[in-house]
């Protein structure tokens, strides 16, 4: 028998343990062309929180009751599917469960870039694509811009500095606390931001760029919102692209967002573009491609956060907003 | 003699007509190349208000004491510079003044286009080429979009809204009172939404959506801020392009601009960019020749409200941010 984490109410504002309940998943046998997967890594991600609300989004809200999805890495242990074998490591979206029957068509075999497969949910997965199709297409970053990247410790934002060093470019790094200060900096950035030590966060920007000798910012790779984006809307170039990725701040409150220096947009003519990741599939092959030789030239580190067990799944879940992870964060079963 | 407005002081929040003083300019010879024109026509815009600060912006504050500065359109009264003779009709930058003496590659003949002189300070002027880049250059509106324009009535929104029409668009239009709104209405727009009006601006955006049998905006042309730009992200479709032209709302407060709906720019994939003309002026000629064209075939009408005389051009200046103007502020002297 296997069990799943099913939402048992919609959170108001930060979730908490209760709304969430493991459920029994029946057992049922496969049809012709399905599998039955036994999940090793699921993928913990802020998006998720979105569809915890009834409201219509990119991707439908979760049903009170039924299992929850998110991102997947397994093993086949049953095989109706042609192509698929029992011993196969695959990547899916029946993710929250520690088993899972799905259809060939839905369940992809991973790249063989030679890491280990739980990287496919982080630095080679979702988030990686987000930060290097975000930095490379959406924002249209190129050497010698000036990079701000937010929240830059997280599954997103580690790749964004990575992606920027590789590409010749600067990079401030914002993230809270002195470790993950550490963590960025030893990605590579040039200049890391504590939002959380004391006094307002434009304030420390425009002392790391003074500190870099630049005027101002290229490019912001948006994570967080807020405070963020106005103090990157204050230092802002002519010209300069936003690529906004995420509103940590937001998506557990109801409160505006408040911006000082939007105007600035005008004067500066800036571009603030949302981003999907989804948009972007039909380039996975310039990722990979370009991800493995950054890969074997040793460019990039993978950054993870790993909790034991599904029954931590929850925990896992909450750490994202508390600041608890750094890179990636994971359940391994 | 001559006679100009100079800035006596810098405004704190809504300039006031303390702030403003007429100074005397000294008759000089003209040298080689230079002409003397005799201003018939002030250009009133809002961009103005920023130069009455002192910061850093894409045009220089303007200097107390000091003549100030603006589109004009005048008569040569004077000539040292060759092919400009005593009777060109021209335009130029020196405003706020009565007469100027400026070299030739300070200044412009008129298209000839068979309009009065005065449209080339409006429809075909700076504030007709915001419109019409911003429309179909930055925004990349096209034939079928959903166009939602703040400030429609103004020089800037009358030109949008015709330009959208005169392309194949759905516009709707936001103008202050019962006569802006027909006014706009006359232009073209397929909706209308009175902004001064009781209720929540979103709330009358989604009415006039639904009047049209349309689920939300393809293309938003900012000149307002703050409400507007929020009940535009709140109705905005996928990939949905704002142009961010203007936002009144906020030229003369210090208030930051509160916004609930700026995470829909991720889940919508909306993209915002700011806009000034002065980035498009490489293709005036595409302007001439399509607004041209439409001029001839009667899709376009020139909206403006004159004031009369060099001592109102104080008032005429308030006069837009109290609601003074339909289409182009202009002072005839």
């Amino acid at each position: 028998m296997s069990r799943a984490w099913s939402l048992k109410s919609r959170p108001n504002g930060m979730p908490v343990a209760s709304d969430f309940e493991l459920i029994d998943l029946p057992t049922t046998a496969l049809n012709d062309g399905e599998m039955r997967i036994a999940n090793r890594w699921l993928s913990v991600d802020p998006y998720m929180r979105g569809r915890m609300n009834d409201v219509k989004s990119y991707v439908p809200p979760f049903a009170l009751g039924e299992p929850m999805q998110g991102g997947a890495i397994g093993e086949v242990i049953e095989s109706r599917a042609e192509g698929f074998a029992v011993g196969d490591v695959v990547q899916h979206f029946l993710g929250w469960r520690d088993e899972a029957v799905l259809p060939a068509t839905q369940v992809q075999k991973l790249p063989a870039l030679g890491v280990p497969p739980q990287q496919f949910l982080g630095l080679l997965g979702m988030p990686g694509m987000t930060g290097y199709f975000g930095l490379l297409h959406v924002a249209e970053a190129k050497a010698g811009d000036v990079v701000f990247v937010s929240a830059a410790a997280g599954a997103v934002g580690s790749t964004v500095v990575q992606v920027a060093k590789a590409s010749g470019m600067t990079v401030i790094g914002s993230a809270g606390g002195a470790d993950k200060c550490a963590l960025v900096k030893g990605l590579g950035a040039d200049a890391v931001i504590d939002y959380k030590s004391e006094g307002p966060l434009l304030k420390k920007l425009l002392a790391a760029l003074q500190g870099l000798g630049k005027d101002g910012i290229d490019v912001y790779f948006d994570n967080v919102g807020g405070e963020h984006l106005d103090a990157a809307l204050a230092t802002g170039n002519l010209h300069a692209r936003f690529a906004i990725c995420g509103m940590i701040d937001i998506y557990n409150t109801s409160k505006p967002t408040e911006l000082r220096y939007l105007a600035r947009l005008i004067g500066m003519r800036i571009r603030m573009t949302g981003l999907l990741v989804s948009d972007h599939m039909g380039k996975t092959a310039e990722f990979y491609r370009v991800m493995g030789g950054w890969l074997a030239e040793g460019k990039l580190k993978n950054e993870e956060t790993v909790f034991e067990g599904l029954d931590a799944m929850p925990d896992a879940f909450f750490g994202l907003f508390t600041g608890g992870n750094t890179g990636k964060m994971l359940v391994k079963l």
